[in-house]
């Protein structure tokens, strides 16, 4: 709906980024707002048995990841919380409570927001920051000649929704279902790679690694070509799909919310920007390289083939 | 649960304004960032037959509404959709449209989005906008001494949601069913009120202006008196309540959506203030005074009683 978005939706002289990145900027006198929203709908977002301050805390991270995927610092959140009658105040109570342990985590607050009742749990939140309107990282960055990279390791949240989902035994997988239930935004990572000018291009992995890279090749307007020897699988994802005869593709490649940031920078720059981020303590690998064309593909056993454009789709209860 | 909200959530230093007003105010520098959300569900808002160019239309204003309030100028608009998978692109475009035509009369723009699948139409907004940090239209800025005073006429927007719910002929009362299906936000209104700096309490009225003063007398600690003759009552209201028997009051007093401002001034800046929004075309009544104490009192026949605390109750297809 982007594409039909951007055609009605006009775009104001202090609007620097509008419909179409991780979020909108918005020029305000030598400093750039930064806002983004994110809905959560119980019957597509929540697993069965997700608690309420896991909820709390999963509404806060979508939003805080897309201030990261810009490069921005955030100053606060907004939430619109719409519930069924039949729930309690305590559970609602304790949505707000994973909420604000959430924000405080990342120095934030959440500063307003709106009660009402609907058929289910349904959270729209919103978070606005600061940045610097000329090194916002934008999905449409990317360059030529520029190396790929990912923070972090990819698959343990989508794998770990499998383990809630398919009810599996957690033993030993404790890690996987933690990345789904206590999700975790690259805030500082995102300041990092704006800070230095460096990166110019970047976009936060909520539906997949796959899905993102595409994202990235169709706004900048450039071809990627991954490695997939060098994407960085989680180890226990590996172990888990071996064990249970599942593809680790699709929760490396196309499953959804690891929140690691996807980014693309200079050659000459690497070496700098790796350093920063693991002087915070966080691993960026590089996966591929910018080119010159359209489309995203992928390089495995010796043979070169166009990545599937899939993404990960939300379950259903 | 704005009580309950407060207890949970902690203030930031740069929080001017938190949970509990119309909007939440942060400072950046020099000015200050007013941010609200608000959210509509179908089947709570939506009267049967509404048009999606006028739930866009809706979208915009009850976010933009909250802007007046504060006395911001609004920068833009972000809004988090959720709708039930039978419902076309069509459908979706013309609601885009509502909001985008809407926006553009405003001066303001729609920056942003995100699009879900849930059971019933879900419209979460975020308005945002600029103040000066000093002269924000605080719910409880209200002095003892003050002029309690609205903006425009009352009642219309309700009675025009009871002819649309009993499907009555709405003939002679079309204007009554533009109240409720055309609303409009009093953002000039408010930019008028703040920038005098002569007005230092302000909300709008959503739920009605029984329910929006006691708002401000809550949060302003003061004991409001008003004079229920001079209430702006809309004449059409008043011949539509006649003629079919209702209560005046139930559409005046507390019925919803009328999005007028409500605010207290100085008694000597009342003129002065009366006059600038006469210059933009917009009428304002005293309606009664700021008293020391507690609790809303209405004079009506020669007697004083404690007005009753109950809002507009949405209704419920």
């Amino acid at each position: 709906m982007a594409g039909i978005a951007r055609k009605i939706f006009r775009k104001g002289n202090r609007v620097r980024i509008g419909i179409g990145d991780d979020a909108a900027a918005i020029d305000i006198d030598d400093t750039c707002l930064v806002v983004t929203t994110d809905m959560l709908v119980a019957s597509i977002h929540f697993p069965p048995g997700t608690k309420p301050e896991q909820i709390g805390r999963k509404a806060v991270v979508v939003n805080l990841s897309d201030m990261a995927a810009m490069g921005a610092e955030p100053l606060g959140l907004v939430f619109s919380v719409a519930l069924p009658r039949e729930l309690n105040v305590e559970f609602v109570k304790k949505i707000m409570k994973g909420m604000e342990s959430t924000a405080r985590e990342y120095n934030t607050y959440v500063v307003g927001g709106d009660l009402d009742e609907s058929k289910e749990i349904t959270i729209a939140g919103t978070a606005f920051g600061l940045a610097n309107g000329k090194r916002l990282l934008k999905r449409s960055g990317a360059k030529e000649g520029d190396i790929v990279a990912v923070t972090g390791e990819l698959g343990a949240a989508s794998a770990g929704l499998k383990i809630l989902l398919k009810k599996m035994p957690s033993k030993g997988y404790k890690k996987l279902v933690d990345a789904q239930a206590k999700p975790i935004a690259r805030v500082k990572e995102g300041r990092v790679l704006a800070q230095r000018g460096l990166v110019k291009a970047a976009t936060d992995i909520t539906d997949g690694l796959a899905s993102s890279l595409w994202q990235l090749a169709n706004e900048s307007k450039v071809k990627l070509m991954i490695n997939y020897e060098k994407i960085p699988i989680h180890p226990l994802v590996r172990k888990f799909s071996q064990k249970y005869g599942f593809d680790t593709d699709d929760f490396a490649l196309f499953g959804g919310e690891d929140f690691e940031l996807l980014f693309t920078v200079h050659s000459r720059a690497w070496g700098t920007v790796q350093r920063a981020l693991k002087r915070i303590g966080t691993k960026a690998t590089p996966i591929g390289q910018v080119m010159k064309g359209q489309g995203v593909f992928i390089k495995k056993n010796g043979k070169t083939k166009l990545l599937e454009d899939r993404g990960y789709e939300h379950f259903k209860n």
